[in-house]
C-alpha cells in the first residue's frame, strides 16, 4: 500500500536492524485518515471472506481494526492484555510471548462475544514472530469459530511470523512488508518477490 | 445523544449502583457505526474550539476518539497506561487514581507530540471521578499547550467528576449522562436538569 510505505519512509525510525518506531502515526500518535485508508484496504482484500467479526489486540490494533470493521459492517472485538491471569469461565486466555519485550503476557477475550458460527478476521498493527496473531487464532479456534484471514499493517518480512501463519493455513495480507531495516534505510519487499 | 442512550438501555448492564458494564459495544466488543456517530457528534460540539489534536487514554478511548479526530481532521494521541514509571526526558507522566480498580496507574505521553501551540481536545469513554481527565489535562498543561474541551461518551452524573472538571474551567460535553444506576434500571439526566 503505497501511501503507508511513503509514511513509513518519511516518519518511521529504524532504531536498529530489528525495531521500527512508528509512534508518530500508528503506535502513540495516530493518523486518522491513514487509518481509514488502511481499514478500507483491509476491507477490499477480505471482502469476500464473509467475516462476521474483526478481532484485534489492544492498543495499537484498535485504530486500523475499527475502520476495517466499519467498512465490513461487523463488530470489532479487542482482546485485552492482562498481567495476571484471572481465569474465569467467561474468558478465553492465551499466553503470548513477546520477543521485543522478552516477556509473556496473557491475552483474553470474553467467551460471550465469540460463538462457533463466527468467522473472524484478525487485524494487528505489526507482524514479527507471529506470536500475537497465533495466540488470537488459538482463542478463536477454542470457541469453534474460524479464522477467515489475518490483516497486518506492517510486516517485518525478515522475521518468521508470516511463514508461521501461512504454515498454519491462514491467508495473510500485510499492507507494508519490510524486507530490511538499517539506520536511515528501510526497504520493502517488492511485488512478486 | 439518543442513539447512545438507546444502546445503553438495550445492552448496558448495571452491575450495581456504581458500575455500568457496556462491554458489548464500547469496552471490549465495539460497535463501529456507533463510534462513528459518536465521533461526529463530538466534532459537531467542539468544531469551533480550534483543536489541533485529540488526546485520549488507551484502550477504550481510542475507538470514539479516532472518529472525532478524523472528523476534525487532526491527529489523535493515545496516552499509555504504565504499571511502572520509566521517567525519561521524553515522557510526561501523571499518576491517575482509579476508584473502581482502587489503584494508581501512570499515564504517559511523549513530549514530542505536544507543543505549547497545541490546542487539545480530550476524549474519554467514561467520566466518574474525573481522575483520568484531570490527569490528561495536567499532562497537556505541563507542555504549555491548552485544553479546549473534554468530550465524554458516558458520564456517571451521580459521581463528582463533571463538577471537578467544570470547576477546573473545562468545557465538558458528555453524550450520555447517567443520573442513577440500579439493577434493571438506568436513568438519564434530562435536558435542562
Amino acid at each position: 500500500m503505497k501511501r503507508l510505505e511513503d509514511k513509513i519512509l518519511s516518519e518511521g525510525i529504524a532504531l536498529n536492524e530489528q525495531v521500527l518506531k512508528v509512534d508518530s502515526f500508528l503506535n502513540h500518535q495516530v493518523d486518522p485518515k491513514l487509518m481509514q485508508d488502511i481499514g478500507q484496504e483491509f476491507a477490499r482484500r477480505f471482502r469476500d471472506n464473509g467475516a462476521t467479526k474483526v478481532l484485534t489486540i489492544e492498543s495499537s490494533g484498535i485504530a486500523p481494526a475499527i475502520f476495517a470493521a466499519l467498512e465490513l459492517d461487523v463488530p470489532l472485538i479487542f482482546a485485552k492484555k492482562q498481567k495476571s491471569i484471572t481465569l474465569t469461565d467467561e474468558l478465553i486466555v492465551e499466553p503470548v510471548y513477546s520477543f521485543t519485550k522478552q516477556m509473556t503476557s496473557h491475552v483474553a477475550v470474553s467467551r460471550k462475544f465469540l460463538n462457533s458460527e463466527d468467522r473472524i478476521l484478525i487485524i494487528d498493527d505489526f507482524l514479527a514472530n507471529g506470536e500475537a496473531a497465533l495466540g488470537l487464532g488459538k482463542i478463536v479456534e477454542k470457541t469453534g469459530a474460524s479464522v477467515v484471514g489475518i490483516g497486518i499493517v506492517i510486516e517485518k518480512s525478515f522475521q518468521p511470523g508470516r511463514d508461521k501463519l501461512i504454515e498454519a493455513g491462514y491467508q495473510v495480507e500485510s499492507l507494508a512488508r519490510i524486507k530490511a531495516l538499517a539506520k536511515d534505510n528501510i526497504s520493502f519487499v517488492e511485488k512478486g518477490e
